[in-house]
């Protein structure tokens, strides 16, 4: 049985961020890529849509340049032949600030010939933005309480 | 081939939520089922975790109480034999300041005997804050720019 092309593209992805290796991640992006990072783009100018493999290139050593992933736990997760979707927690560190994040994360990827075909990428954005600010944004309660 | 439990209790959560009939999704809530919505429960009191089919059918009174679900466009899905996720982009109303809310969301439930055993339900948060105080919140630039 041959390892699924998430668990390759997943080591890829995280050498690729934390050392700065681009040769196994370049080798696991399909040529006409889609890819959707979506969460606050005026705050972290990686997020937000490519197409196409230098595009995604760019964009990996953008995250490179601004996190370092420190642990991540795989809490759910369902796999296809050439599918996959997990949600995760990622502990990161934010390199400008050296402040640590840690942020839910849930992922929809499409693998062509052991390539990554399509990607799309939700995650708890209040999160982020109040950890990555340094500070809770003290919410109004807006819901009307059972 | 029988319909996928999907389906069945997509439809009986939208028609609690809209029409605040709950006997459909009462029948297809598991009784030790696990529920976790993660977003901002400080604003909406709905979020959080709950166990057991009376706590989830209180929380899906009150996100009724709270909402109504305009449209919803399925972008992503991989259904297993007794599991599903997806990704979806939400138009709602906020009851209470007659708000129009569009917001993603990506889920991971399970199924057992085609009951609701496990949901697990993330969303771009931070577009959900900004529409809900209705106001954008001017974020920091925090990322370098490549």
């Amino acid at each position: 049985m041959t390892e699924h092309s998430l668990w390759r593209f997943s080591r890829a992805l995280h050498r690729a961020i934390n050392e700065r290796q681009f040769g196994d991640i370049e080798a696991l992006i399909d040529e006409d890529v889609e890819w959707s990072l979506y969460g606050p783009v005026e705050m972290f100018p990686f997020f937000g849509a490519r197409r196409g493999k230098a595009a995604v290139l760019d964009v990996i050593r953008q995250i490179a340049e601004n996190v370092r992933v420190h642990r991540f736990d795989r809490e759910t997760i369902m796999l296809g032949a050439d599918s996959a979707a997990s949600m995760m927690r990622y502990s990161l560190t934010a390199l400008d600030s050296n402040k640590p994040i840690s942020v839910r994360l849930a992922h929809f990827a499409q693998f062509r010939e052991g390539r990554l075909r399509s990607l799309r990428m939700l995650l708890d954005s209040y999160e982020l933005v109040e950890q990555a600010l340094g500070r809770p944004l003290h919410l109004p309660k807006i819901a009307l309480s059972a």
